[in-house]
């Protein structure tokens, strides 16, 4: 297998670290705007070399792919980019992974009932193509998407006869001192995820939307985390399981906990969420581009952080002996065990393992496929003893 | 009395459109950054010119002076300008009001117990030359400073004979339709005066500062608009009113309200607050620059806004007659009221119309000084008489 990463941001530069320990690759490349972060992420790892890639160009991304002759391209970029790195790989006859899918436009009249444009659309627009060159794009294949929606295949497979309802939850208790506020992870896209319209999937009824950080609900996390405000979120999973999973409703609910969620609504209310452009002085800026130029970067806040990170799978409906049922299936990174092992903060290292064991399974071809296909299209048990063999170990809680 | 008005945003232009119709002025110089934005606030005016002016360059504005032989400047500009416009006028000879004085810094150790450079400082360390100069710098002529320094002086001259305490209040319950948030006055200067360390006056203390936003006290607004959440915030009143009138304490509280209050706090807790500029991309822009552009042009909103406005001062004492006495002596704007008369929303009006009252009592003689004094140092009574022979008369509630 020969690799391209592109993206040498936080999430990258951890997946990069994480590959190293492990020799299902001959090439790893890892590709970044910036040539010095890509250099810093390969630095004295055999078999890895670096690159400068602009990842808005299709073409710059597929003659990278053909320079180095690439068999997967993993995309650690934000969500803007899906489109040309996906494209790109297509065209160089790469496989391709993700662990965020294509931007969501809101519906033009009711953006808080029906669904536009939804995330992932322009990707499985393009399923044909990927399938009749026989290539795989595996998307949503972070840990959330991705062990989430792994999650949801184990329980279908293996715990329940019957789903109502699978409920992503997500949550933490990570503090970074020094600061009156650090989000954990990149408050772009925590922004873009929180204040597009949230999408519910129902059977019968199919994707509809709701409003932004609706219906309020404390999930007492495992691992030590404890109660944390959960608000709807628009989230890929939702998209993604009710495809290939047998589940009467789909919802996400993110632990942004009461701060976040009240910092969220003020920058909306202000106009500070906004990705469009203003005159400031003599100069224009993205206002959302401002915030996040104000906050620290969440990748360089590991040794100030403690605490730990929960993604998992709350599923209720009827178990195998007919009784109801209800499990959460979860997956704790605590940080100092994060930084301790890979020098790496538990929310980007959680994010980056995913699809270094998913890449390993393609590799080894245990799992195989060819189209858009989502995590839950494949067999949820060898990529989860993986994980925990990569020494990171998942669980399961009867509610 | 050859005036020169610096600025023509919100407050400037209203305080052209009141003084056109009163005639104690032979010229009226309206000057901006933005020529048209001057003619705009001219236009029609007989006796009013346009010009353009930096008010960052005290010799700009001296030499502006010079070309009309102006005998009065009045700042309408935000208070960064301050110093150069200052300077300038006593450069060129000429005196001067302003309705904000030149800004604090911090104590750099002790923010919260200290004051460090307080608001008017560098002005006042000019009063000599002022006064061996013959000319006045009639400094915080507003409504807050200003019409409250006012109300401080008539309470000390006629209504105790010994203050406990003065405590401005100011209130509103204006609402902007069609915005999400919209503040009724500059955001900018809102920002300052709300999260610098307020300041506080006691006999025998003198002043020290304590935490942004402490001590919140509902208050009973009157003028139909009830009670508001009011908070300690740095306001020139403080610094102005013992200098000249003998209280036991000296205290200012803003009636932001909940909402507006919790705004701040997100602000200043992202960073957002900050004037130093980030680099966002390829440019630098300050962060609260940023917030401004996000945010209507307050003094655009009038024809959305309905509610009125309140300032006014709490006095607490021993009345003239030996009892207790506690009295809110106050001055009520209605939107609909300044909008109809004047075209100007209520606060910018209720800022702008006391500098033209003041401007016509020194015109006239009634008011006469030399060096750098508040509002607080001529005699209460014929202001408040010719604020009410303007058409907006002051009250006065007993507590």
């Amino acid at each position: 297998m020969r690799v391209l990463l592109v993206g040498a941001g936080g999430v990258g530069s951890a997946a990069a670290g994480i590959a190293a320990r492990r020799d299902f690759h001959e090439v790893f490349v890892v590709a970044d705007h910036d040539l010095a972060r890509a250099q810093a992420a390969v630095a004295g790892r055999e078999g890895f070399v670096a690159a400068r890639v602009d990842a808005s160009s299709a073409d710059a991304v597929a003659a990278l792919c053909r320079e180095h002759a690439i068999t997967h391209v993993l995309n650690a970029v934000d969500p803007r980019f899906v489109m040309p790195i996906f494209d790109g790989a297509r065209r160089a006859g790469a496989h391709y992974i993700d662990m965020a899918m294509s931007l969501s436009h809101p519906h033009p009249d009711e953006p808080f009932s029906r669904t536009g444009v939804k995330l992932g659309d322009e990707q499985f627009a393009a399923a044909d193509d990927w399938r009749d060159a026989g290539l795989l794009a595996l998307v949503g294949m972070g840990v959330e998407p991705g062990l989430s929606d792994v999650f949801a295949r184990y329980a279908a497979d293996h715990l329940f006869s019957r789903i109502d309802e699978i409920g992503i939850r997500d949550g933490g208790n990570l503090v970074v001192a020094g600061y009156d506020f650090a989000p954990s992870f990149s408050v772009w896209t925590t922004i873009e995820e929180c204040l597009n319209p949230p999408v519910i999937w129902e059977a019968g009824r199919g994707w509809f939307t709701t409003e932004p950080l609706s219906e309020p609900e404390v999930f007492d996390f495992p691992g030590g985390i404890g109660e944390v405000e959960c608000v709807h979120v628009e989230h890929e999973e939702v998209l993604l399981i009710p495809r290939w999973v047998d589940a009467r409703r789909v919802t996400f609910k993110y632990g942004l906990g009461k701060e976040f969620i009240d910092v969220l609504k003020t920058l909306h209310k202000l106009g500070l969420d906004r990705t469009a452009p203003v005159r400031v002085g003599g100069v224009e800026v993205s206002p959302r581009d401002v915030v996040a130029a104000c906050l620290p970067d969440p990748a360089g806040l590991g040794d100030r952080m403690t605490g730990s990170t929960c993604a998992g799978t709350l599923v209720s409906g009827t178990g195998r002996d007919g009784e109801p049922r209800e499990v959460y299936l979860y997956h704790v990174v605590d940080n100092e065990w994060s930084m301790r092992e890979y020098g790496s903060q538990a929310v980007v290292w959680q994010t980056a393992v995913n699809p270094i064991v998913a890449l390993e399974l393609l590799a080894t071809g245990v799992w195989q496929g060819a189209g858009v296909l989502g995590p839950e299209a494949f067999d949820a048990v060898p990529f989860l003893d993986l994980l925990t063999a990569y020494g990171s170990p998942w669980q399961m809680r009867e509610q």
